[in-house]
């Protein structure tokens, strides 16, 4: 008889209560997928008492997780703990110290410590699998180690953060301001009491720099990542970009440029004709372009207990069978230190939406310095409010009006030369919105 | 120093010559995903002397693809030849015998054989890979075969016949007809002289074959498929669609009933908002409904030199790394030989366009047929054409008029069984239309 390969759950929250109970439902899927028996030897988490909906007596109980990662009879520690430092890291790098492999679902670990862990799980000729790290239960990181190496990726976007899709979702669709959404998404709990993680895009930056290192062969970078969130997106900015043909999603987006690797997290108008504008609510998508499989795009589940485990599982199968490979696609040595291309050098479309004072010659004032700039506008909408224009002959109140500017495709460099100087000039009454445009 | 991984490759057409492209460009990413150096040691294809843009005097020449199977150079053998029987599944079956791994984009082979040459692979401990046969540059085969054993699929369905999306996706956006766009597609080389193979469904059918026995670890059963081609469309049924919320796609669907296995190509109705609705052209999509992961969907370019040429590619990496596993995710002696379940039994909503001689009872004799067959009715939509509403006071002109009803839940059988009562009622003057709706 094949000897079993045992695991040891590290953190019993929703996902690591689904990974019990899927191992139990799909336990010969998941044999004839690993070539042997898989079998939860031991569990740790902070509460042994709290009801899980299943009997935890059948597992040895590990009142600290490091005794868990150092068990003699556990061949793979997975860790779903969170954080990255701290117990979760520790655990981590103790299982691998002693050959043991892991599996997690630990974006943040990853994204910070993932170079280092990857060359100790080399060193000790073990598995480091975190498919569960990014978007859920979509096979992102699978995809992008193991079904493109004949490919030589140029970029990749998407949407990584249920909660930020879930807002700007219901923000479109009902007219909602960004308060009200996540007071809604908080109730609904996709977000959590302190959504900064979330809402100002770090989660999302954490996601991005997993899949920006299996995509282009290079080490973690995520301090290398520019970061704006969507709290500043207004009703008009979705109104607005309705009526020019796009949607606006969060997006993380890595592209190779002539500078270096790009990776930034922002709001993102994307053409409504995109498969990725299509994705609303909580689902998540990833878009990765490349030169030979051209355009490829995954949707699914982001977040969620039994999606997260599900990737979890096929980790799981994948190391028991010996199918896992190098952490990242290839052996550390060869992941390269990419130049960081700056965000100044960005080229891409903008949406800019400015509010300005409603007299003569602020809309000349205005494209004068945009052309000083050398950006070419593709659209220019102004809007007047229905009051406004009552109360004079010429339909101007004096009152500050949105004047809302597409531009072709310019560098960030000049785009925000060119708003320093419409704001010196006295054109606006409140900051620009700036929303980068990405195309297909 | 590692020996190479040695690749004979059979047949160079546009997928075999950018094979050998892309392991020459992306050799060091191959060799890292494959922990060797890969390298084609001989090529086999009918002639020798066409241009094929590069040299090929650094590869072993066959003349005879079997030559190429039998030699002992070739660690692996990379069919491209085509076709279900005859050369192709000769090449195949010696390679297999011989203990050499093989690559595969034959969806003809693997639907006919699939079940044997696994036997055959796993007897001799070798890999039988086939990645490119569906969809594409699509890694739908990695995903179900790996990146599901925590899942139980309860659903799957797909658009895997670029040609046909081309030709239904230009018919509603500029209201041709099939024939107008079949002739387009012929002229753009994306259908073939004689196009009864992708138009009429077999095409898809071969590739629904080969994803069912993945999702479900089922013994693949082409025969089982119920297929239907897109044919009989025509530019009012698209139309309808429009006006109903829906969108027609050729879809192949397997689903888990309670009967058994229900296999089905046909064109579908699917809801305007789902994902697979977005797919437009050449591309293909493939949606997954399962437990754990609830729906996943893939999207990306389902034909093309260098997408199917990035999946053979992928594949030869994995079998390099001895990462590929058995043939369909299980062994062969695993696979269930599901009970099939009849295409009477299938149970969902239906788009039914009628021709109805226009007069007095005919929308009452309708209704009355499907109410005796205990279908019920979500909406009745009558178009009468303006010219024949002046002929008569009651804007009836006796004419053939369309009547399309969209009902709720009912069997095939019901929905047969009424349409032959209405017929031999006398209240239709054309057979009936009837387009299955497929709902997220």
């Amino acid at each position: 008889m094949i000897r079993p390969f045992r695991v040891g759950i590290a953190g019993l929250g929703t996902v690591g209560a689904s990974v019990i109970q899927i191992l139990d439902r799909q336990n010969r899927t998941v044999a004839q997928r690993g070539g042997r028996p898989v079998q939860v030897v031991g569990v740790s988490a902070r509460d042994r008492a709290k009801d899980r909906g299943f009997d935890l007596s059948r597992f040895t109980w590990f009142d600290d997780p490091l005794a868990l990662a150092r068990s003699e009879e556990v061949d793979c520690v997975v860790e779903l703990i969170g954080g990255a430092d701290g117990t979760a890291h520790e655990v981590v790098r103790t299982a691998l110290s002693l050959g043991k492999h892991v599996v997690t679902a630990n974006k943040a670990l990853l994204a910070k410590h993932g170079s280092a862990l990857a060359s100790l799980a080399e060193e000790k000729g073990v598995s480091l699998a975190f498919e569960a790290s990014v978007a859920g239960g979509i096979p992102v990181i699978k995809t992008l180690r193991e079904a493109l190496p004949g490919n030589r990726v140029s970029r990749l976007y998407g949407i990584l953060n249920g909660t930020c899709n879930y807002i700007l979702s219901r923000m479109e669709l009902e007219g909602l301001t960004f308060a009200e959404c996540l007071k809604d998404a908080q109730r609904l709990g996709y977000a959590e009491a302190d959504p900064t993680f979330d809402v100002e895009g770090f989660d999302t930056a954490h996601k991005l720099a997993i899949l920006t290192s299996l995509a282009f062969g290079s080490k973690i970078d995520a301090e290398a990542i520019y970061v704006e969130g969507i709290s500043s997106i207004a009703p008009l900015d979705l109104a607005m970009a309705h009526e020019l043909g796009f949607r606006i999603k969060l997006l993380g987006v890595a592209e190779r440029t002539e500078t270096g690797i790009e990776q930034r997290v922002h709001p993102t108008m994307v053409p409504k004709t995109s498969s990725i504008a299509q994705v609303m609510g909580v689902t998540n998508a990833v878009t990765i372009d490349a030169d030979a499989v051209k355009e490829l795009t995954l949707i699914g589940p982001g977040a969620g207990g039994d999606a997260t485990a599900s990737a979890v599982v096929a980790d799981i199968a994948d190391v028991a069978g010996g199918k896992a490979g190098t952490t990242f696609g290839r052996p550390v040595a060869d992941l390269e230190a990419a130049p960081r291309a700056p965000m100044q050098r960005h080229e891409g479309g903008y949406y800019i939406r400015l509010t300005v004072h409603d007299r003569p010659g602020v809309a000349a004032g205005v494209a004068t310095r945009m052309a000083e700039a050398d950006i070419s506008l593709e659209s220019i909408l102004q809007k007047r409010s229905e009051m406004a224009a009552t109360k004079d002959p010429h339909g101007r109140s004096g009152a500050p009006v949105p004047l809302v500017l597409i531009t072709y495709a310019a560098t960030e460099a000049s785009i925000r030369s060119a708003l320093d100087k419409i704001s010196r000039d006295g054109l606006i009454a409140e900051p620009p919105q700036v929303i980068r445009i990405e195309r297909e």
